[in-house]
């Protein structure tokens, strides 16, 4: 595994979608390397796991059990894993995706209860172990991601869960973030989405996984706001 | 939970269907009694289970990971418990399932080759426990089921899998019958439909789960084969 795997998650609304796509752009634009990055998801990142996507997220009859719900992502995760995100690392590729396991801790876990023993075996089965280099975990008050979702048009059925439960969800990605303080890294997500995504640049730059060419190394500056 | 649930497994070929059809009318023609029985099966009781069955046994491009497949097991089994055999073992009806369980231990853990603790846990996480009070294993030799596969038109995806594996498939019913002695009765698939029955009715009769009525009672005679 040569590549790169870099997983950005937060609660419904975080701006999620907005960074990977600005920062896939921005390493595409990159010049002086011979560096590919894929963007991707979970759940829907296969042409199985749309039909699964589908079904949990836009089901109308909102009738799936938390016990399906919890076996229906592993599946998702099994066959994106297989068959999208360990060839594309393989290759060297750096892949950008969106959401992974820690969703399905502080969603199914936090959020639904289940015991983090039973998520963690699920997850082991669909990864076979596979974790990310790093990830960003976008944090931003579940009332105002709830408010920018709203926004969009009709809610899908994770955003239509109560605000207790996505306020759990916020919980479990703290507790993640102190837990795994190497791998998972919280962005204020608060601001605006050109300053969110300057401080993600800065984060991969330091990282040096790739080769920003010799007329760029210097023109990277570290974005985050004054404390 | 005061109903009874009952099992029908067996290789492909093995006849599963057509035995638990006559064995759900006889229970229906039965008189004097206040039992009702259904019929169901996995993959594929529920409205979502149906769309997991599509995407098990129908996808063309046949490029499931078994990690996918067996969690797609899983989810599908999660729920049709919870909405399907459950609801109905607690209205103390009879639940008759085409596939439970030992399907999955003998064909994703003997056949694909998963740890038996692997099959194990994603069967626990999604059945919360359950099982059955009575399976019948239809045994057949696999050529012979496969053969009649074939007569019935196009193969699903696991009827396409090779000889080797619904081998292994057929070896792992051995070893549950052998392990659970108490809850799976094998029965001799190498017969007529009718003398099949015959042996499961006499079977069904002896638990003595349901009352026949009293001009039923002297007439269910054993109908097994001599030695």
């Amino acid at each position: 595994m040569s590549g790169k795997f870099i997983v950005f998650e937060g609660v419904e609304g975080s701006g999620k979608s907005t960074q990977i796509q600005l920062a896939a752009e921005w390493l595409k634009s990159l010049p002086g390397k011979n560096q590919s990055a894929i963007v991707t998801r979970e759940p829907g990142g296969t042409n199985l796991g749309r039909q699964i996507r589908q079904m949990l997220l836009n089901d109308p009859s909102n009738d799936i059990g938390n016990r399906t719900e919890l076996l229906l992502y592993g599946a998702d995760r099994a066959q994106h894993v297989e068959s999208i995100v360990k060839p594309h690392l393989k290759l060297g590729d750096l892949v950008l995706c969106d959401r992974f396991t820690d969703s399905t801790i502080a969603y199914q876990g936090y959020g639904r209860g289940f015991d983090r023993d039973e998520i963690d075996r699920v997850n082991q089965l669909a990864t076979g172990g596979l974790q990310s280099d790093l990830t960003f975990w976008l944090d931003l008050d579940v009332t105002i991601g709830l408010q920018r979702v709203g926004l969009r048009g009709q809610p899908d059925r994770m955003e239509r869960a109560n605000l207790d439960f996505h306020q759990r969800v916020r919980q479990g990605y703290q507790e993640l973030a102190n837990s795994y303080p190497n791998r998972i890294v919280r962005i204020d997500a608060d601001r605006s989405a050109t300053v969110i995504q300057m401080e993600i640049q800065t984060i991969l730059t330091q990282q040096k996984w790739f080769d920003l060419g010799s007329a760029d190394t210097a023109t990277v500056t570290d974005a985050r706001p004054p404390k």
